[in-house]
């Protein structure tokens, strides 16, 4: 980017937002893009740590994701799952063979000691990935989906029960006592970046649990740099994932104004921009009055070329 | 059998106690062979929880076991330690991916607080083997290799090193506490086997650390039945592994007859019958004059009518 100095840091859940995230690494310049990843669906499953969104992350900036599927990573092959189901293992999680090779280090290498941000840091070097990838935090969050019968850790409710039951809300088990990214913290505070983006992840189990880390809304809510979020629901519809069923069984209405609405009232004075897709155009002048600018473009990324033209849309051309 | 009543107890280490082991499943009536397998050489790598020994017995037993390379799974693929490779994980333990099914179940189990036998036993009856494998123990037995220079963990001699380092003896960690297998306790107790075999096992890593176990090396002394071993070196050399170097290396000569009088010293009056090759017939009489029958045959083990001949011999013939 030719006339954008500085580093951004994205606010990024899975598949969704590292969809954007990708064009944001293509569009700055090697090592500018800092991720903030989503850590809250992380589980552990068949004694291996597992961290959806950071390895989603991962896999797409290393170029290494299967991009067919929409998860895991391409070519793929998938004899340990053939064979725990022989022994009658758990297999509802749908694990790679070389997936697994990601669990086993980062399991490994988080019981010799190492923390979250420090295995990250290895494995996107081994991949060659120059962006940052950064779990939010270090501490153990993980989301609980309420129903109104009972309660489902994330990867329940969302892989095994293939988000098939009504949610009545989410909470984040540990979030109070979390403290955001030491690393990202200290940049925010140098002055490191010049803006934030909220990629168009599912606002309640993708962004709600980063944002809701204590000292990172304390630090956001403190800082000038300018925030921009694109919105994850277009024309009604999520861009990936169960976004639009949780809001609609939350008694939400699906539209880009409800998540411009809900960013409002749980974050009030934080986005500065909203960025809505052309068909959600007529909403425009209802998300303004909410305080924010609002910004329209294409925001449904197929192609590559998407991804980077949004990335360039959010850092350039959102608060011009 | 037709003329063998009862079960038959079998000791046994890794690939080369198997092949007997599946020759004796093979002649006895389904459920009536029953293995003690060494387990101080199981060990916990990339946190998964690996008992090479039960494994090659399972894998050997239900006809899975990649006999053309002598370790793991028939048809087995390489995919997640590849991928590890590429983190800069440790692989020099080469886990397929077949494989590393049965090391996360076994983890899972073990950390849900099942024991080593229960596991074992579920593992058999889900491939299909309707011999009993019972582990040692159920607790943690650690084979240390001891050498001039350092100490070194069993599978770091073993796979790591290539059994390279010259041994100046081992020892066995946590042995002296260490209960037998209750299951074959009891079993012993009841009078269910007819007959003991030693298998062509490596003396002093796979056998000694099952008959040093205190309450076992009690029981069998206490116990009337037969006891029958096979001579693991034949013609100077071991049938498989290290077994010819440590000795060796150890200052004994690499002979049935040394194992003999292995087993004679250390456990006096267990053996009541020794069975060697054909080759080593000119030491059967200093074999027999350390109070033990010798029997000769031919115990290499090339096809399975092999191991199915050698197998009747042990248990027909051996003491007839």
């Amino acid at each position: 980017m030719d006339d954008l100095h500085g580093c951004v840091l994205a606010l990024t859940g899975g598949v969704g937002g590292a969809k954007l995230a990708l064009g944001l690494a293509d569009v700055l310049a090697p090592g500018q893009l800092h991720l903030l990843v989503n850590t809250s669906d992380d589980f552990e499953h068949l004694g291996l740590s597992i961290s959806p969104d950071l390895d989603t992350a991962l896999y797409t900036l290393a170029g290494v994701a299967d991009t067919t599927q929409g998860w895991g990573l391409a070519g793929e092959t998938w004899n340990t799952l053939q064979a725990l189901e022989r022994l009658g293992g758990d297999t509802w999680f749908r694990l790679g063979d070389r997936d697994i090779a990601t669990h086993l280090w980062r399991t490994q290498q988080l019981a010799a000691g190492r923390s979250l941000s420090e295995v990250g840091a290895a494995l996107a070097q081994r991949l060659g990935v120059a962006s940052h990838i950064h779990p939010m935090t270090d501490d153990r969050v993980r989301t609980v989906v309420h129903t109104a019968s009972h309660d489902l850790s994330f990867q329940q409710y969302f892989v095994r029960d293939r988000c098939a039951p009504a949610v009545t809300g989410f909470s984040f088990e540990g979030i109070a006592s979390a403290r955001f990214n030491s690393a990202v913290g200290d940049a925010l505070r140098a002055g490191v970046f010049s803006r934030i983006v909220v990629c168009p992840s599912n606002p309640y189990v993708s962004v709600d649990p980063i944002l809701q880390l204590p000292d990172l809304w304390q630090a956001l809510r403190d800082s000038a740099i300018p925030v921009v979020a694109v919105s994850p629901i277009v024309a009604g519809m999520a861009l990936k994932g169960p976004a639009a069923k949780m809001m609609s069984e939350l008694g939400v209405p699906a539209t880009a104004l409800a998540v411009a609405q809900h960013y409002g009232q749980r974050y009030p004075g934080l986005l500065d921009c909203f960025v809505i897709d052309h068909s959600d155009a007529p909403l425009a002048g209802e998300i303004g009055r909410l305080g924010m600018a609002v910004a329209v473009t294409s925001t449904v990324m197929q192609q590559r070329q998407d991804k980077r033209r949004l990335a360039r849309f959010v850092v350039r051309e959102a608060l011009a």
